[in-house]
């Protein structure tokens, strides 16, 4: 999405802050700060994972999100669980922002790159690129940021799509609710390459490598009352 | 991966019973409590996003599980964050099982399916099916059961793999941890189909349909230092 070089009220330039909640307990090798990394892991995904609380317990839904900026946009209908159980109003003409006292919010987004088989059981593992973001979100209810918003969720799905669509209109915004997230607590964890086998374990007569892994997408089906006149847009065939 | 008919404590043989935290605010048509859907969709995956709390606040980390019947067991070593911040006691011959208080978890596994690009913005949508489990998470400290749940674990990323590969030994075992879930508080949720366009939206100009989208393994890579005589095993030519 968007590349805007803002700095965020934690962090420099190149990079996030660590804190407390964003240095691993394990693995702290795999751990990154870097901004430009950051970014590049979320802008490969358009699936979240938000987590939040809910009568104390956690829950951690699927759902869909968009970057702009320094900023994440998470989409929501506003009868749905995160929004109401934050008691976020929904989103009004005459809503007061101050009674918006937001949601506690943690956001992943993983993509898996291989599978490590190692010839222990042990040593077998995953390559990934994560980012996890911790904060907490709060309702779009400035008009020009929720239009922007949606357009960044859409083409976070599809880059380009958001214009070849018809915009919300004013019934469809007043019935959608975008949480808003700030990157400032923020970090990327990476594994890659092989197994990491024990010496001992080389000889044995397991095979040990990598399987790659990675999303494919297939040839785009028409709905079945697509007029035939409207051909495969270019930003999907370059999919 | 087990497909053991076991019958849990809440719900029939063929579905879960839905709870206040499993039926959806929103899409309750897309809900679903069938018992062989919720182990179809869970078979097809190995990576999960386990919410907890630290601090009281949630987190969300990515990792993997295995399924054995009605249980789900995740994957950390004894110093992983969601085992340490729950007091949860490393796996030590003489631990007290009444020590375990467990860990309220919520995991989540999520398959995206499709894109949907629908005439308008609003419209646009995923197809995907997920599973959602709320409960909570114990610490297995029995080593059978250890022994079976890191067995499902690698079998879960690859069947077959886990009868070749080195066994853990004692001291692996003991730096390995593994929390048990049960598969009682559980829903699935699936959205198929084409984009749900309004009726006086489908003279539009726009291209509307689904681009597919799954997870493709590619050809795998075998480490640097794999003896040349060891060829590919068929568990992973199938893949």
């Amino acid at each position: 999405m968007s590349s805007t070089a803002t700095t965020s009220a934690t962090g420099s330039a190149d990079s996030y802050t660590p804190t407390d909640r964003t240095v691993p307990t394990r693995s702290r090798q795999r751990a990154s700060y870097d901004r430009a990394l950051v970014h590049a892991i979320l802008d490969e995904g358009y699936v979240c994972h938000l987590g939040f609380l809910r009568d104390g317990a956690p829950v951690v839904l699927p759902t869909l999100y968009g970057r702009i900026g320094e900023r994440l946009y998470v989409h929501g209908s506003t009868g749905s669980r995160p929004l109401r159980m934050a008691g976020v109003p929904a989103p009004t003409p005459d809503t007061d922002a101050e009674t918006d006292t937001g949601l506690p919010v943690c956001l992943t987004v993983t993509h898996v790159d291989g599978l490590v088989l190692a010839r222990s059981a042990f040593h077998h593992s995953l390559n990934y690129r994560s980012v996890v973001v911790h904060g907490t979100a709060h309702q779009v209810t400035d008009p020009e940021e929720l239009r922007a918003a949606l357009d960044a969720l859409v083409d976070q799905v599809v880059p380009g799509r958001a214009a070849d669509s018809r915009p919300a209109d004013a019934k469809e915004l007043a019935a959608t609710a975008v949480i808003r997230l700030d990157l400032e607590e923020v970090s990327a964890k990476v594994r890659a390459g092989g197994p990491n086998d024990d010496a001992e374990d080389l000889t044995l007569p397991h095979w040990a490598g990598v399987v790659p892994v990675a999303p494919r997408t297939g040839t785009p089906v028409p709905s079945a009352d697509l007029d035939p006149a409207i051909s495969l847009p270019a930003y999907l065939t370059a999919l």
